[in-house]
């Protein structure tokens, strides 16, 4: 109950337009396991024309690419992290678990008062 | 473009469930303005079951009442924030900024490598 009391924080990056965040950041870790961005969104219950509007619109912001296609193989080609996507979802992670890291940190004495709160309408 | 690349962070509490976050201190404010639940929630096109709910969930979540009702009055009762309510929104607000401002402040250096993959590929 209120003594558990807790942050959630999310991050997401914005350029112009939003452009990165938790939904990003997922489908990118499963294309890298599944390495097909059909599967990938696939797997989310993501229809595959908006996992590909949401990279290109991240790669478009972000100014570099995230994604690179293999043409042939035995799947028939498929999809691949570039190494500025590995460094993004890197970096992406690490600073979230930063701020969240920050957040407890600061929790408790930001909202000490809630405790009193309780006690005082009890 | 790329260049204004920047976090927007937002902060939730949880306690057994997810009882605060932007939508209900919006939802507050309102109240605030407004005098009456059902007015805030209409101006944010909420159904004032919903605002009930949300608001119910939080208070029996944080282990205080955030919204005091009165009966009677020229505009036949309505509902004002408690003392606690408005400590919330200011703990709450200060807390979000504190949040914000350690995000801009390790912005840079966590994703310094972003510009240098936009060279790199360009």
């Amino acid at each position: 109950m209120a003594d558990q009391l807790h942050p959630v924080v999310s991050v997401r990056l914005f350029g112009t337009r939003k452009c990165f965040g938790p939904g990003v950041a997922e489908l990118l870790r499963r294309v890298d396991e599944r390495h097909s961005l059909r599967a990938a969104a696939q797997s989310m219950e993501m229809a595959y024309s908006k996992a590909w509007t949401i990279t290109k619109n991240a790669e478009a912001e972000l100014g570099f690419k995230l994604l690179a296609s293999s043409a042939g193989g035995k799947n028939g080609g498929g999809a691949a992290l570039t190494d500025d996507a590995r460094r993004l979802l890197d970096a992406y992670g690490a600073y979230c678990a930063e701020l969240r890291d920050y957040a407890e940190r600061r929790f408790d004495e930001a909202f000490a008062f809630c405790a009193e709160a309780r006690e005082t309408q009890a």
